[in-house]
């Protein structure tokens, strides 16, 4: 088996979902998940196919946004795996419809960082092993950073 | 630290669900989530105990499926790893309710694709780091595939 | 890129749960889900912001558990990875709860064994690949062995 | 205002469920939910519009059944009410399903047993105050019938 | 007793979700649920705390949204009961989270109609006992209603 | 058609959960969601059986709190619906849980007040319309109320 680094390619404002899933309906699936979460979502997603004629299987409200989840999903080429580019929301608004779509296996990253996906390669084909999301820890955070994490959260309301 | 590629041997007309768990509670749980998911289901599943006698526990109401999970457990023999064999059921029928159980960590595949594991071995014991899922990707869909695909989703009755 | 076995350091009495989310948040909302799950709940948890400082950011009930979390996440480092450290619960009693965060991606190990984690090392950064939680598999249970398993768990009124 | 005594026509060897939605999606919603839980689902389901023409909405893969519900919901004729017949499952089988379905507020009763329902009319329209499930109460089981109703569940392979 | 017909003031172009919950922290809880629903959603919501001070509880992102929820509140008057008005985003896209939200039992209606309450009240207090959501049915659809109501749900994109 | 109310015995330092679910494994099912939820958590519960012997069914870890429940039960004798004590724990930490148990449809109330049950009863049975839960409102709470109200959930530490 051979090990891969395969780069997300992001896009400008935009975060990326990546996830296992199982079966063709995942597409339309996926599709209905998004577009009824936040209303007039921008978003593409595209579905790796891993048997018969091994599409990749995309939809999306966004022409440009599904271009980048059709070449990223031919990038990684791993049987059963999705991709979601969003532009006007964030993750916490859809993942957990997402994780309850029932086709969904597991979520591996939910992330607007540079995002790489190990890949494996083996003669039957290819697989995820994990992703590196953003950058290594630098530290702890102090007391100070502690305050100022509490005062980002309620200044942009998050929380009370 | 060595990684393995392992076959998880396919059974004629099933299919496998692969995921993480924890305590020995597992297997009676996946059990009752199955058997009330589905009236009649056919299955066998197998979880990989692994402190203290560590041994492979297993139900099912299929003896041929349980045998089969049992193997492929051992052939795993990933701490706290669980195997499913559904035979007249689907995965979209249950993964929700899998999903759900108290114990369940995640889900690695759901398929009947073939299926390699690739598994870590150390001194203390071995993991799953992935799975290889079918065949890698073949190309993009064109508009007339996604017709197609389209139109088998509504004859199975599955969308509307 | 470079693959390492990071050891967790389990704290006597204690259970660790080892997931993947994403943003900030992330440390607030855990906190939430496990204080109001069990009362009286004693633990600590950690999460790795994965840009920007890339500071790990913790909170909990008890600071011994809490400090215990942030030397963990520190040794892994991995972006957007979380730990918490449980100590009069299990993990049963919290991981639906944990798993329905709103940013949670997924959870890789939820045990009180001995748990490393296998880690990739890029240049960008380090991600979690997969963990080995407690040992390998010494065989298949017996029907006596079945029976001591059942017996366990109606002792322990865990089923009826 | 007054109160009404609503029947539900019960049909022989099928499970009824009655529910609260909103939005004339929640029938295809409810179908989808309905057909990907059980593999060759019966059912039928009909789910009352509570503006514009008011219309009975209704689905299925069985016709009868479908008959059955749009007849039952007439009757009602309570404004976002809904209302399924299953043949070949089980109230055990979808209920999480159905509850998970993004337009469903509530479900009032999923049942085999004679059903009413109480409905109140105002000038503007009908609504459900709770139904009437089978029979009152005769008594508490005794140790004999606790025995009885353990054995009865694990016959039928519901528990181990 | 006495029964009660309660009018919930509609606000122009705005949803109510009417619902039943505990315990006075379900307050912030529904915020936090909504504000991270959907990106800016204005919303309102108010709370009948139902022992000690038996205040109106309330928050939310528009003041004018909070005081139409707190004077619903108030002339329901029903212990534990809860009410949220909701303006550029559709209960589709937030019935889901409200309904995990860990203190809330059930939610008795989502509308955009005109709303009645029937209240009931004893010496104790008051309860609701349902809702008249919108008119009563006026038929059954026909085959061209029903092909109306798949292709308004396609067009809104809600449908592929 | 007769209502009644019905009034809950409530037992000092407990909690009450009042639902209304299907099939007599609801007992089984509300007695495991209940013991894996919190550590050496003290309970009794009941449920409606509403057809063949129509008995009043009920499981627990704690003989006073079981006998509560019955008789609860049996005082309101509505067909399918349950009713649940806790003593070492609050609603908040299990209601989630319970809600998910398969066949569990609704809940009504979950209270340490006063509580009374709005019962209907017809020539065919009995059934819950709804709950007086506490008292009713006196009134909307002043900026110094929001704050106790927030300084409250963060003394008891719900809140950060």
């Amino acid at each position: 088996m051979e090990l891969y680094q395969v780069r997300v390619e992001m896009v400008e404002g935009c975060n990326v979902i990546l996830g296992m899933a199982h079966f063709i309906k995942t597409v339309e699936d996926l599709y209905e998940a998004l577009v009824t979460s936040v209303p007039d979502l921008q978003f593409g997603l595209a579905f790796c196919e891993a048997s018969g004629p091994c599409l990749v299987r995309s939809e999306g409200t966004d022409e440009a946004l599904k271009t980048a989840a059709e070449h990223a999903a031919l990038a990684l080429s791993c049987g059963h795996c999705f991709i979601i580019y969003l532009r006007n929301a964030y993750p916490i608004n859809v993942l957990g419809r997402i994780r309850d779509v029932p086709e969904v296996c597991t979520v591996y990253a939910a992330t607007a960082n540079p995002l790489e996906v190990i890949v494996v390669e083996t003669e039957q084909g290819r697989g995820m092993l994990g992703v590196v999301d953003g950058y290594k820890s630098a530290g702890l955070e102090t007391s100070t950073e502690v305050e100022a994490r509490k005062a980002f959260l309620r200044r942009v309301k998050y929380k009370l």
